[in-house]
C-alpha cells in the first residue's frame, strides 16, 4: 500500500473558482523563490531549521524509549503538565493514534491554572499510580510551574517526600533554568528540550515523544514518517514544486493577493480534531508577526481556525458558503479508517431514511466531505484536500512534517521570522509585573499608566 | 449578591486604542436604530423572535422535568444523538454547570458519522443502562438518523425489540417528518421542537432542556436567568443603550467601519470552553449571509472563533498582539469560581517560582486575563470583557439570552435575516444527490457537470 500523504489542489484553481483561485502565472512567478529556498534551507543541511534534525535523532529516541519502559512498568497513568507547544503536539498525536488498549493512560492538565480543570483531572487519577511529566524549557512558565508545585505537594502528602522523586520526569533545558535547578536539587529524571527548536516545533523532540511513547505508540514509526517527508524534498525535481511548496504558495497567494485571511483546517475524522489545535498554534505563532525581515512594520498573519467535519457543516458552513470571500478551507480526508460499521435496513418503508441502508459510516463521512467541497467550489470558495491513506504513526509523522515545512515556506514568502514569538514573552512579562516578581517594577508602572486616566465603562 | 452579568467595553474606545476603537459619535449615529428595534422586537411582544418565548414556557418545563425524572430513575446514562443546534447548546450548558455528582451521566455522539467516534463512545457505555435522546426536527438529517438507526439496532440486539422502546426519547417536530413517523410507529416518548425556533436558538427548548435536566441541573433557574435578561430590555431607559445593544453596536462598527472581521470569544474558564462552540454556530449561521434584507448580494458575516484562556495565550496571542488589526476579542471573566486552591511555598529559595507562593489559581487565571487585556490595549487591539459573578444556572441562562439577543441586533444592523440557514440546506441536498435519494437526480447531474471538465491536481 502507498502510504504517502497527498495534497489535492484542484479546487484552488482559477479555472474552477474564477478570480478567487490562483493562476498558473502567479504560481510560476514565485516558483524560483521557493525552489531556491528549498535548496538552501532543506537540501543544504547547514541551513536547516532545528526541527528538521529531530526525525534523524535515533540517540534521543533510544533515551525516550528506555525511560518510557521504566515509567510504564511502574505506573498506570502519566500526567503531562505543559502549555502551548509543551502540550498540543503530544495531545494531537495521542488522540490521532487512539490506542486505548496498550500503554499508559495519558492525561493532560494543560497547566491552564483553572481550579476547575485541576479538580476535574485530579478526580480521574490516583496519584500513587501516576507519573508526572512536567515540561518547560525555562521553568519560568507560571501556568506550568504553579500547577506542578501544587500537584507535587499533593503527591508528597500521598507517597512521602523520598518516594515522590520516583514519579517525576522533567522535560527542560539541558543545563540551566528554574526547572533544571529544581530537578537537579530533587534528583528527578530529566529529558532535554533542544536549544534550536521552539515549543510549537517540538513535538518530535522529547517534549512530544515521551508522552506519545508512554501512551503505547510507536515513536520510531512517527519519526520515520517525518523523515520520509523531509527526504522527499531532497531528491525532488528542481523544476517542479513539492506538495509543501504548493500548499504554502497557494495560501500565500490567497492571503496576499486576495483577501483570504482565514485558513481553516477541517479534518473529517474525530481522531484528528486535536491535530487542528496543534496546527492552529503553529500557524498563529509562526506567521503572526509585526516586523518583516527587512525591518518594516507589516502586521501580517493569517488567522488559523481548527474545525471538524462533518459536525461543522451544521455550524460553520453557512458562513463558509455564503459569507465573505475571506477563507481558504483545507479538508483532511482519511481514505481507510481501519474499521467501519454499516447502517441496517431497519425502516425500508420510510423514504427519509431508507436510502441510507447498507451505507457504511466511512462512506457517509467521506461523501460529506466531497459534497461540501463541491458546494464550496460551486460558490467559488477556495478549498483543498490533504489525503491520508490511513491514520498511522507513519502518516501522522508525515503530516506533522508537512505542516512544519510549509510553515517555513510561508515565513519565506511573507518575509518574516517564523521561529520567534515576542508576543508570548510580552504576556509573560506582564504577568511577572502584576505579581511583583523582582525585576519587573518598571513594567508594572507602565501598565498602570496605560489605564489610569480612563474610567471603566461597564454596563450591567 | 448581585448575580447579573456585565459587559465592560472600556478597551473598545478610541480614547484608548485610537482609530481601532469606536467613537461616541459613531455609537450615537446608530443608537436610534437600536432603540427602535428594541421597542418593536423585544418590548412589543407581537414582534418577538420565537426564542424569546422559551424562558416563559413553564408548561414545557414541567413536561421536560417529568420526563427527566422518569428516565433518570430507570437509566444511569443518557446518550444524546444530534448535530449542530441539536447538540452544542446542551453540551455547553452541561459542561458549564459541571455537576458530576448528581443526575445521569450524559454522553453526546455528535452524530458525526465517524466510525471511530461511535466506537469510542460505545466503549464507555452499557446500552442496557442507557437511555437515548435522538434529536432532529425533520428526521431527515443523515448524520443523526444513520447513527440512530445503527445504535437502535445494537440496542435491540442487547435488550430485545419490545424493551428497546422504553429507552428512547425522540425530540422532533410536533406532527410531521421522518422521526415523528418512526416515533409514532414504535411508540417512543417524544418532545417537541418548536416551529418558530431554529436549531441554534433552541437550547432553552426541549432540545437542550431535556439533556440538561437529566444531567442533574436546574432548568428552572436557567430559564429564570434568561428571563431576567429579556425583561431587563423591557423596562430599559429609552435614551440609553442596553448591554446587548452596546455589544452588537461595537461588533457591527468594528466589522463594517474597520476591518475587524474576526470575532473571538475567549472564556478564562475550562468549564466555558464548550460555550464558545455554541456561540460559534450562533454567530456563523445567523450572520453569514449572501443577501441583504433589501435583496442585494452582500456576502457578509464575521468569522467567530472559540478560544480558551489562559491556554491560548501560549498559542494564539502572538497573532492577536502582532498580527493584522482584524479582530475583536471578548474575554469572559468569572469573578468567583466557587472553589480555589493555593500554591504552596515549596521552593522559597528559587527566584523563578518563589513569587508564586500563596497565590491562588483563581487569582492567577484572572490576572492572566487582565494582563492579556492590557497587552492587547497597549497594542491598540479592540477587546472587551463579559463578567460573570459566578458560573450558575442563573448566570448561564443570562449569557445564552445575551448572545441570542445580540445576534438579533447584529442581524438588524447588518440588514440580514438572522434566522434562516440556506447553506445548511444546500449541503443536505448535495448529500441526498450523491446518495441517489429519490427526487435529487437533477442535482446529481449538476454536481457532476461542475467538475467533469477538470482534471484533478493531486501531488504526492
Amino acid at each position: 500500500m502507498n502510504s504517502k500523504i497527498k495534497y489535492d489542489y484542484s479546487y484552488m484553481k482559477s479555472e474552477l473558482i474564477s478570480d478567487q483561485g490562483f493562476t498558473q502565472n502567479e504560481l510560476n512567478e514565485i516558483s524560483d523563490q521557493l525552489i531556491k529556498f528549498r535548496e538552501r534551507t532543506f537540501v543544504d543541511k547547514s541551513g536547516r531549521p532545528g526541527y528538521m534534525r529531530l526525525p534523524e535523532d535515533m540517540e534521543t529516541l533510544a533515551i525516550v524509549e528506555k525511560l518510557a519502559v521504566k515509567y510504564s512498568s511502574k505506573f498506570s497513568t502519566l500526567l503531562v503538565l505543559g502549555i502551548g507547544g509543551s502540550d498540543l503536539g503530544a495531545r494531537a498525536v495521542i488522540a490521532a493514534l487512539n490506542n486505548p488498549d496498550s500503554g499508559m493512560n495519558v492525561e493532560f492538565l494543560g497547566a491552564n491554572t483553572d481550579p476547575d480543570e485541576i479538580k476535574s483531572v485530579l478526580r480521574k487519577i490516583d496519584l500513587k499510580k501516576t507519573a508526572i511529566n512536567v515540561i518547560s524549557k525555562s521553568g519560568d512558565t507560571i501556568e506550568t510551574m504553579s500547577t506542578f508545585i501544587y500537584i507535587r505537594d499533593l503527591l508528597i502528602k500521598e507517597v512521602g517526600y523520598e518516594s515522590h522523586k520516583e514519579h517525576i520526569v522533567a522535560t527542560t533545558d539541558k543545563s540551566k533554568g528554574t526547572l533544571k535547578t529544581i530537578s537537579d536539587k530533587e534528583g528527578y529524571d530529566t529529558l532535554v528540550v533542544p536549544d534550536d527548536v521552539g515549543g510549537r516545533f517540538s513535538v518530535l523532540s522529547p517534549v512530544g515523544l515521551f508522552p506519545i511513547q508512554c501512551a503505547g505508540n510507536n515513536c520510531a514509526e512517527l519519526l520515520k514518517g517525518a523523515l520520509e517527508l523531509s527526504e522527499s524534498l531532497i531528491g525532488f525535481d528542481k523544476d517542479k514544486l513539492h506538495k509543501t511548496e504548493i500548499f504554502a504558495a497557494l495560501h500565500y497567494l490567497g492571503y496576499l493577493k486576495r483577501s483570504q485571511k482565514i485558513h481553516i483546517l477541517i479534518p473529517y475524522s474525530f481522531r484528528l480534531k486535536e491535530f487542528g489545535f496543534w496546527f492552529r498554534q503553529l500557524w498563529a505563532e509562526s506567521l503572526g508577526k509585526k516586523d518583516s525581515n527587512l525591518g518594516d512594520e507589516i502586521y501580517v498573519g493569517p488567522t488559523p481556525v481548527a474545525a471538524l467535519g462533518a459536525t461543522d457543516q451544521h455550524s460553520q458552513f453557512q458562513l463558509y458558503y455564503f459569507g465573505p470571500f475571506d477563507k481558504i478551507i483545507t479538508f483532511i480526508d482519511v481514505e481507510d479508517p481501519g474499521h467501519d460499521a454499516f447502517i441496517p435496513d431497519s425502516f425500508p418503508e420510510i423514504d427519509g431514511v431508507s436510502y441510507m441502508s447498507g451505507l457504511s459510516f466511512n462512506k457517509i463521512i467521506r461523501t460529506e466531505l466531497a459534497a461540501s467541497s463541491m458546494a464550496l467550489t460551486e460558490r467559488k470558495r477556495a478549498n483543498g484536500r490533504l489525503v491520508l491513506p490511513e491514520i498511522s504513526a507513519f502518516t501522522i509523522g508525515q503530516l506533522i512534517q508537512f505542516f512544519e515545512i510549509t510553515t517555513s515556506y510561508m515565513g519565506e514568502l511573507l518575509s518574516i521570522n517564523a521561529y520567534d514569538q515576542p508576543g508570548v514573552e510580552l504576556g509573560k512579562q506582564n504577568m511577572y509585573a502584576l505579581f511583583d516578581r523582582s525585576g519587573f517594577h518598571t513594567r508594572k508602572i507602565e501598565l498602570e499608566n496605560l489605564t489610569k486616566n480612563f474610567g471603566t465603562d461597564v454596563v450591567e
